[in-house]
């Protein structure tokens, strides 16, 4: 596939993760809407199903829509090395596009949110206790489950961009939105489940660029770690990968 | 396919939707119900899986049970102009009957409830911030995402009416129902998205006509744009898939 | 299949329906329980996870588990009238066996919990507001839907015992309980859904029997619309079936 | 398939398993978590999905990951009697690692949550009544649906280990996950639904071992009731399956 279609194809399939993720996170945090107030569940259940519709839409170039998917295939020699910053350039400019879009769906509840300040939740990733060591830990651990079961169910067929090219293209990705929806669910609750420093990153650009009421900071100081964890975590995934019985 | 078959199952369909999504708000909002005040995850559940039965119910013609999705297929141009009318109007008769027989099933509820002024609210969508520009673009991204999808999936075998055919037809529709699930968790927090123009006007043209206790008004003046924003959103989505790479 | 298989199997899974059914309630009505006071969205995915059970099981015999399914496979010459009776036989006896496993899970919180005389409602359904005409419309309409779905999804292959059958085994029948699950969100509200003849009566001898401390009596008067009900919903959906192009 | 691959992917599922199961408990008891106090739902969804990611991940060994099935195979004579110890050696070991990674991904929370003693509860299971008897029946009541649904299921194609392989890997667990779901919503309320000994006894030797701070007693006394239950459960199950006809 050329660079050029991987480029779009990623950039669509992030671009509507990112907008369906952060969306319903707006959803349960603004006010006057229908979703404010539903809860954890309503959150994990809604990433997880933005997963599923941003992945079917991204099949073409193999659907990583993740930093961290790309890095383990590749290390797991299914992904060329040269496509790899392709495949990232096109997940960040989908991420920060698919927030601008959750920006623009909500922009009446942004104009009126009582607490402006508090809405990089919203669009990034925001630890409940602030640990450089243990927030690390946390996200290489979900990363590390969702990159190995992409690797290691068994009777995948690996399509030539690396990724499992599923049977039934309208449910195939249920598959890996019910990993995301039991990771969130699991191992969301310290970190936020960044496990994709695209979702992560993406959002946080678009946060700091926007015109956003009384908007806090975008708390650099924090960024590195859900881009640092979830890629370590998909390169051990693919270690692991590589060591197993075939 | 003739014409009074496409016309019988795509009401058939759409008021198998109507009657299940209308009914989990009725559920949700009216008291002496067993699911009174469950909240938007049930909601936002009940119409993806209404989705589900009323797509699968459809299937002969297509399952497009959406004006916004028979126009972006003929602009796809995988639905002949000839038949978009016929959609429309099973579509539309379809909304009203399905609301209709919501209100059957709630007729008690219907009678008692304590504020049935308010009660359009189970059948149309209210915004939750009246603007004309922006309740527009949350309709018009909503449906994008929903129009892009059925486009996009690529896989996808397109049948004689333009709409997937799916190899499971028992578990096929369910990929539509979890984008649906999905774009209400995550877009429709500010209009409730109605994403389909017979799913908010033939609800809306049954609340009018129907005997209902104390009812309000039917809300004419915001009744154009759950009509309008869909159309263009399904419009656009299809144009992108006709610049996207093949 | 033989009439003694027949039985068995619809046995086994009506059991295991109403089993699973009735234990989500109770999960819900009775004290310390884990589930205690979930609510309406947790007894809809458990009913609707029943019947994926329950069916699957079920899968050799056709998964009828239900009085008005086969009532309806009937009408529409999809099952032998002569084996309606042994139907109807292994699904009320299921019904029965499925309540007392369910007492018998929560043994302990029904001999604690404090308001025994109100636990009819973990085993059978009771409406919000009694009425009979309109209690008798709420059962129809959801069971016209259910009926409807299994009769109208298009490329089913109809087996030898008139349900369809399911390429993927596995799966198959998480389409009948999404249908289920919807139902239960939409059209739940007014009367319990009961949908299922055997799901409703077989519990109710259940009560009748068992040695609950306290309990209340069995309803005995309202006991003839969650059957009379779904048996004419299922029909009424094989009259429609007949009647439509094919 | 050897020992070592057999014992390998075992304890692998079973740590995947064990890891989202655990983590989904924990999520919901600690507290400065995104899903503290999100519920019972939440709960029974997240150990679903675990089931589904653990048991792709250990699709090689044919996916036991619970001594429970690894025993009603055997008894069905679709595992081999040899190959018994090797599984449920996995599947220990699997829960212990899995349990240790929960620890580490909630670290930050163990160290402040308010009642230490009280954890025990987010690794094992605890009866919300304690009575010998009636705990033992709960058990082997969910258990025997799980096994029964494993075995009778009746299209499933069992492989060499005996256990279904099915034709679309990245959906066929989704099945048992359903099961195990409902399962936990119908009847896990008096007992926590334990119905695999390894989910309950790995978990538990961690707790024995970690250093919680504050943490309280493992509740030794307690502990082989959520391991014979399971086993006998899924022993009936097994004897059922061998009885019925085919």
């Amino acid at each position: 596939m050329s660079a050029g279609s991987i480029f779009v194809w990623e950039l669509l399939g992030t671009a509507t993760l990112v907008l369906l993720g952060t969306g319903v996170v707006a959803n349960n945090v603004l006010r006057k809407t229908n979703g404010t107030g539903t809860g954890f569940l309503f959150v994990t259940i809604g990433w997880g199903f933005a997963v599923f519709t941003g992945a079917s839409i991204a099949a073409p170039s193999g659907a990583h829509i993740n930093p961290a998917v790309t890095l383990g295939l590749a290390i797991a020699e299914k992904t060329a090395w040269a496509d790899v910053p392709i495949y990232f350039a096109g997940q960040l400019v989908g991420g920060v596009l698919g927030a601008v879009l959750c920006w623009a769906t909500y922009k009446l509840q942004f104009d009126q949110h009582p607490e402006p300040e508090g809405t990089l939740g919203i669009f990034s990733t925001v630890p409940q206790i602030r640990n450089t060591t243990w927030n690390l830990v946390t996200e290489i651990i979900g990363t590390f489950v969702l990159v190995a079961w992409i690797l290691l169910t068994p009777t995948f067929e690996h399509g030539p961009n690396g990724v499992p090219q599923f049977g039934n293209a309208a449910l195939g990705y249920a598959g890996v939105a019910f990993v995301v929806l039991v990771i969130g669910t699991s191992l969301g609750g310290p970190t936020g489940y960044a496990i994709n420093p695209a979702r992560d990153l993406g959002p946080r650009i678009a946060y700091a660029l926007l015109p956003i009421r009384g908007k806090g900071g975008a708390d650099w100081g924090y960024s590195w770690i859900p881009v640092a964890g979830p890629l370590a975590g998909g390169a051990l995934a693919a270690l692991l990968y590589l060591v197993l019985p075939t």
